[in-house]
């Protein structure tokens, strides 16, 4: 399959009209400034929930093209006029931590699951045209039965937001097979880039090494010959513009993921390498999240790849210089 | 395996503290009824929503010996309260009609999926030790891939009942995994029998079939052709008794169903020839109910049979004499 180029991919998004939930969040950001660059008219909604990941700061570099609208997903009211006069809904809203899903189960449901069904019948009576994509996550799956982990792996969610998340998707492809929305969905696996969250760990632990990296502090890794794949956040966001381009991928299910399987010892190895500078602890996995973790993961993604001619074009070592860059430039914004 | 009587059943449950919510509905109190036969201490929780199975009637005949509360299981105060000082959980609570859910997804939501999770945040907080059936639905396969359906077939839910209910069986198993509480999940095909809904086809169409047959109306058979199992309701009780009382099942998701298949025509013309009168039409499926059409279904059972020694005990034949006797006895209260 002949390589899927930026700007093929961008051309198609000029002068669209671009709605993304979680817009000011990292991956939203990205995409929202990649999409302002190709000439899209793009509506960021966010509600800035300090432990979340939106950050005003991400979209700086294209502030006066960007229209930021502060909003939960859980206001219907908003949404519903909000989902109006848009071509595209980057669906990408969502509380990401897992173990505060176990704390407050219920405002996870809310956001996870109330809230995409709210969004999902708005766009049902007010524009059911749009194109929509929505971002899900491996962690539905469990712990892995078999590797690399395809669509048809069985689902067996270890916490709250996986059950949540699963509504979620689940309500998309609905809404597709009752009612002709032009939905599909992505399970993203670990995704990290610029703009990512690095002042805790509720949306990834290498969020929270890069910050001890770049703060002189020393990191902990738990367990650490976990296998897992890395895509970088430029390689999500063509994965989300090819995805709500394709009309084929309506109504389906894909995963992403990457070819390189790296334990997190050589995740962090890698990490202080390139930095010049770090170091971190193994440490035994702590007794409240071992009842969570799931071992070795990592995804095929050969089901998107066929539909749309998507690959990661960023390894490991090219992503973590960027990603480093980025922070070292404007680390006073993300502490 | 040897046969398991009612008796060596119900021995196990005498002066046993039981909580049912749904305890007023079809399955509740036929539930109620019997452990309230066998010694049970039982407080039956309804909310006796009048579109939902619960009617006072359903236990007239233990009236005193079961304990009424009204309330509903979205109220999370009256519920923290009541799942204290019980030994048995029966979560029957649910909304169960599949068009009111794409009419009404939210509150379809809050009843199947929010108010299990505050159920179970409840008996984590204030009861961990007390054992839990959930009653879910062979709903979520959807239309089925290979036949007959056991525990391992994907899961597609066809609406929005199916979604939700999905995620309200995950909480369980979830509260099992994470914090040790001892759930299990029953995956129930048609149920019928005394106490049935039969005012409208909210329940299952079986109800309203029933109900013209008495009335002496003509009633409608979409499609035809189209398998299903049938439980009555009596083995229903049975499994969901044999499950509570089984250490072996926490954990566990089971489905239930029955050896006998039968087309909708064979059904219709068994329910005829039972009641010696009646007569029945056959219309094409309707198009607003041809989207979550499933085809031909019935049940695996093996999986529960082998845990519990759980068999069906009642023929189509026998279930729908005993079903037509009770309601021509009492038709007026469930018209």
């Amino acid at each position: 399959m002949p390589q899927i180029t930026h700007s093929k991919i961008d051309s198609q998004y000029a002068n669209r009209r671009v709605l993304i939930t979680g817009g000011l969040g990292f991956i939203g950001s990205s995409l929202a400034l990649r999409l302002a660059a190709a000439g899209a008219q793009v509506t960021a909604v966010d509600s800035l929930i300090p432990e979340y990941g939106g950050n005003l700061q991400n979209i700086a570099p294209a502030k006066d093209k960007v229209r930021v609208n502060i909003a939960d997903v859980r206001d219907r009211f908003s949404m519903r006029y909000l989902v109006r006069d848009h071509e595209f809904l980057f669906n990408l809203a969502g509380q990401t931590s897992h173990l505060d899903s176990m704390k407050d189960p219920f405002t996870d449901l809310d956001i996870n699951a109330s809230a995409q069904l709210s969004i999902l019948e708005s766009c049902r009576e007010y524009n059911p045209g749009i194109e929509v994509v929505f971002a899900s996550t491996r962690q539905l799956y469990g712990r892995p039965l078999y590797l690399p982990v395809d669509e048809k792996h069985p689902i067996k969610p270890v916490d709250v937001n996986g059950v949540n998340k699963l509504a979620g998707e689940q309500y998309h492809i609905l809404y597709h097979d009752v009612y002709g929305l032009k939905t599909r969905v992505l399970r993203l696996t670990n995704t990290y880039g610029p703009r990512m969250r690095i002042k805790d760990a509720r949306q990834t632990f290498l969020g929270i090494w890069i910050k001890q990296v770049l703060t002189g502090q020393s990191f902990e890794v738990w367990g650490g010959a976990q296998l897992r794949d890395f895509n970088y956040v430029d390689d999500v966001v063509d994965a989300l513009l090819l995805a709500a381009g394709s009309p084929a991928t309506v109504g389906e299910t894909y995963n992403l993921g990457h070819q390189e399987k790296v334990s997190l010892i050589q995740l962090a190895e890698t990490l202080i390498q390139v930095a010049g500078e770090g170091k971190f602890e193994i440490r035994e996995f702590p007794a409240e999240r071992k009842r969570i973790d799931i071992g070795d993961y990592y995804s095929d993604f050969g089901k998107f790849a066929s539909a749309t001619g998507w690959q990661p074009q960023t390894d490991l070592q090219a992503g973590l210089e960027r990603s480093l860059k980025f922070f070292r430039l404007s680390l006073a914004h993300y502490l």
